[in-house]
């Protein structure tokens, strides 16, 4: 298959990276213990570790509605609440996983322009009730990058933090594009997540360029306590651990992991500023991770999937465009070729 | 890396087999619908359709702990009861992840010297009690083959199959080790399964030859209603599901999965055959899988201990060895010599 | 205690009814047989079954909080959602107890205005996602009356019944002041329940003049299939139920439950036709059941509470007042009166 | 009724005693506020303060099954583990409850002659697992007395408790019938709780002569953070707190429960003294509580319904009979000498 079959729905419809890939490889030879006593999950936590330059706790789940609902659920009771974004992951697309991981916490949304949270909103949320009848807010959860694409500063996670921690909240970061967030800021891991004041960060593998698996980091170990039962219980303990792990070794210690995000972040720049100047269409959202959203005639999406293109739209006429580690530069100039041929078939079917 | 440095204490050692490695990197190829959309998944659930010889309702979820409990939570509910024996995997090793999937499903431990329910066990557990104060039995389940390695015949399954239909339950079938149950048998997996009343089959995966992943079947298609938002909110999902298919593509179109568990038996037999007249050794059970339990004095075991071999041990001096798809014969062989060694030295020793 | 020392901030405040008192007295006479095994509890569901013209499944549990969420748990799955209003007590008051007990149901609520949902807002949620990453819906919850005190009107309650009937939705009436609906309605039981379509209701009982105890009614009995099970394993089967059920013959048998409800219905009308040329008063919702939500100056409020008055109040300046069955008519107007001074207090303060 | 209908079937048979119904009458006297706010419910709760000598925290739980899963919920996490005896009823005959509201922990049984658990038997079952498969041991749950009627003496609970501090474990005690204990030891009910190492108590007040509810003691207040919320959640809540609170006022005030609890033990022993002679007969379990098992062949058992008595029965031939605040020693006179009556008739039928 060539690039000319890439479609830019979801980050997911790419493959295995090279490096992931040859890191499995690796693995696979001979024996191994079972259930992350082998070597390369202890070399995966030990990259994560030097990577972060901390020496944080490391565990391995399937999958993101997993890790960051195991994570929700470490920290809070079933009679406390989550604060999150409306339009979180962990809202809107994990069927209602947060709640069934820990029994019961409520998410209490805060609408949000752009899908990130303020302090103020924030602050509105967990002291707006503080009776018995109303879950008590025990954590915050922020998406890094956020579902739209942007990117929390590290000044904005600073100020999230603050509160949370006047508020006696925990500071969870849903990070599915983390490295993602990364290159865009161009800052150290560490800066954006621990050293600003986050608590545990699930980061994401599998937009990155593995076949599956997501890390979960907790930064203060006493946060940890039992989290391996947690996941054996919740079934998120791979028994050939070597190839949840290995792959994390192949992304992290060459730095394969940020390379891929950087390559997903300049194609979403490239479509979007391929696209500046075209009539009716404009981005939603800045576009500052690998993700475009845009605004555009319900024609001219007609268009688009009538030249093959597949993609998500939105209630009032968005469309979203998401590009992977193996995004063909080629095939993003396509899709913005054709958005232009559309516009002006949208313009003329309009006139 | 060689067979020297292979180890028995579990099959979960053993790495990917060349067919599922194969069927994972073809489908590492270009771009793929996410969530089970794409090729690889629809021809992995054909297969199994095929190899079944029925129309069956096919999942995937990541691990054995995941597949087992959500099969039953899916059969019962909170209130209700799963009766298992005392050494089923449910029981003694997922950490109460029954439990945790079906929010508080009881299990009903039988006490039995091989690991095989009896249709008297069933009984005597099902209608032991009948008051509300204790969970209403709802759903038996087995393990084919047992925990220590004995094969339920067909004959024991239909016996079995037809006092849950008297009384109103739902059987499941633990199959992390199916493939082997079917080499000793030499049956059509049909015949052990929904021909003989099984409703719910978990196919295991990992221990076949898999990276990762087991296979849920579901014979009556009204059992498996919404079983896939089910999946998807207890976190056994994969996006990239190309790659938790394929490899079963792989296994189940060419007949590995039938290879992989001869050899691993074969292995077992070799080893019981080779044992068999040495003395104070003597097999704790029937050698029908790819397991070998064996009773042995503690002087001999510290003996293999020493000679660098790892395996798990029991109350009571029994050792225990499991055998892979890639078990090396010559390593067997090697395992058998130095425990004909060992019973010397503890003869030796004990004089 | 006179009642001067009435306060109206709940109809929880009032205490147990003489009828109901009787009733416990009488049952508190010898020896019964425990957990629903005694006469009390068949008079009781016998009761319900005449009062609703139907042979109605009937179960007694202690709070709304457990009667709502068992009844919920029990109409749909985890990975289900149920739909109701924003203002849905469920949603707003009983700290994510449906979610604890259903393990994980997502609540999909609807802005209404005044609390009623519509059979446009049902649609609208259960047909705006049909993925499986967003938990399928299953069940309508709605209030009667609504938390703000409105009454649905039957046709109404029928037409959400119809489109919950189209959309393969059940249909549940959270009645914790049900009793009040029948009195603004002045229509049997049966005609705004089941013969509009409602599917299971939950009868409440504590503010309608007894101690503790709300009734679970199943108008389809295949619905509560093992519903006893739920209850017993979610603490709710009460060991002495006669108790529990004793109460509910005092107040069905001889129209307690009608004429408690007409009194409070009658004291919250009172109240509202004594204030309604008050200046910078109004109401802020229609007054059909037993509770009046005022609009009201922040200074006239707090002269409120400096004349000792005890009310919730909200956000944008309402203050709500509820009756009950044993409101002194002396001391709404007490209240009005204070109401009446407050405004001219407010508007010199004002001035 | 007269005591002629007196049945021994279940110390849940009886009523309410007159202090109890006294307190209930006092507080049904105008209004309170709810959900705990009122004078009675801390009057109650101070009441078990100095019954303690102890500074602790009280919760009011409306059941039995309810009070103890909360309070073990409290002490564990999911995948943890709760070590009990055999026979402890949340084991027996709670339908899962502890398992529902914890989420899945799992209960380890030590079978035990006499239901009480050893500290050999905590440590034996504490430490038999420590690998990740298995739940994590967290707390021990005793029965005091235990289901069969046998009181842990002081120097046993503090021996239970050394075993616990020394392996990290919770101690929480069943004490449905805990005044009967305290009756029978004749100690400070603080000498056989937190002075000999319980950390949790649930004191029972259906069975001491209540109408519903029991009480939850935290004496470490650090292990009762947020519990208000666990119980709000999880339907244990009551809106009109007071009539839950204001029976705990009279039971424990003036004496009551102990009054009440000696009176049950005493027709407890006057059974067992009665029949000590009579052939064919024996106490199952020595007699310390209100209980009494008897050995009796069916003939007898047979007999003794045919007269009319209700009992529950147990694989063996053993017939349980309870003795509660309000048993006439005449009725259990009368018992005494149908049992002789049958003795004698079972005796010829056998001839």
């Amino acid at each position: 298959m060539t690039h000319e079959s890439q479609q830019f729905a979801s980050d997911n419809y790419a493959g295995i990276c090279p490096e992931a890939w040859a890191a499995m490889e690796s693995a696979n030879v001979g024996h191994a213990p079972a259930y992350g006593e082998d070597d390369w999950t202890q070399r995966a936590a030990d990259a994560f570790r030097k990577l972060f330059d901390k020496d944080c706790e490391v565990f391995f789940a399937f999958n993101g509605t997993a890790a960051n609902s195991l994570a929700l659920a470490s920290l809070c009771q079933s009679y406390h609440s989550v604060i999150c974004s409306s339009s979180a992951h962990v809202e809107t697309d994990e069927c209602g996983a947060p709640e069934f991981f820990s029994n019961g916490s409520k998410l209490l949304v805060a609408s949000t322009a752009d899908g990130k949270l303020t302090p103020q909103a924030i602050r509105d949320l967990a002291t707006g009730r503080s009776d018995i009848h109303f879950p008590k807010p025990r954590v915050v959860t922020i998406t890094q990058p956020t579902e739209t694409g942007q990117v929390y500063t590290i000044a904005e996670i600073q100020a999230i933090s603050a509160v949370c921690r006047e508020l006696g909240l925990k500071l969870h970061m849903d990070g599915a594009r983390f490295a993602h967030a990364c290159a865009h800021l161009g800052c150290e891991p560490a800066d954006v997540t621990w050293r600003a004041g986050v608590d545990v960060l699930c980061f994401g593998g599998t937009k990155n360029g593995m076949a599956v698996g997501e890390a979960i980091l907790f930064f203060d170990p006493a946060l940890a306590q039992d989290f391996d039962y947690r996941c054996k219980q919740a079934g998120q303990l791979a028994s050939k651990m070597r190839f949840l792990a290995a792959p994390w070794v192949g992304m992290l210690e060459n730095g394969a992991w940020l390379r891929n995000a950087r390559h997903a972040n300049r194609c979403a720049t490239r479509l979007a500023d391929a696209i500046i100047e075209v009539a009716d269409v404009e981005p939603m959202f800045p576009v500052e991770g690998n993700a475009v959203f845009l605004r555009a005639p319900e024609a001219l999406l007609e268009y688009l999937r009538a030249q093959g293109w597949r993609f998500y739209t939105f209630i009032g006429g968005g469309a979203r465009f998401m590009f992977a580690w193996d995004t063909a530069p080629a095939r993003v100039d396509a899709l913005a070729a054709d958005i232009r041929a559309g516009s002006t078939f949208a313009q003329q079917a309009a006139a």
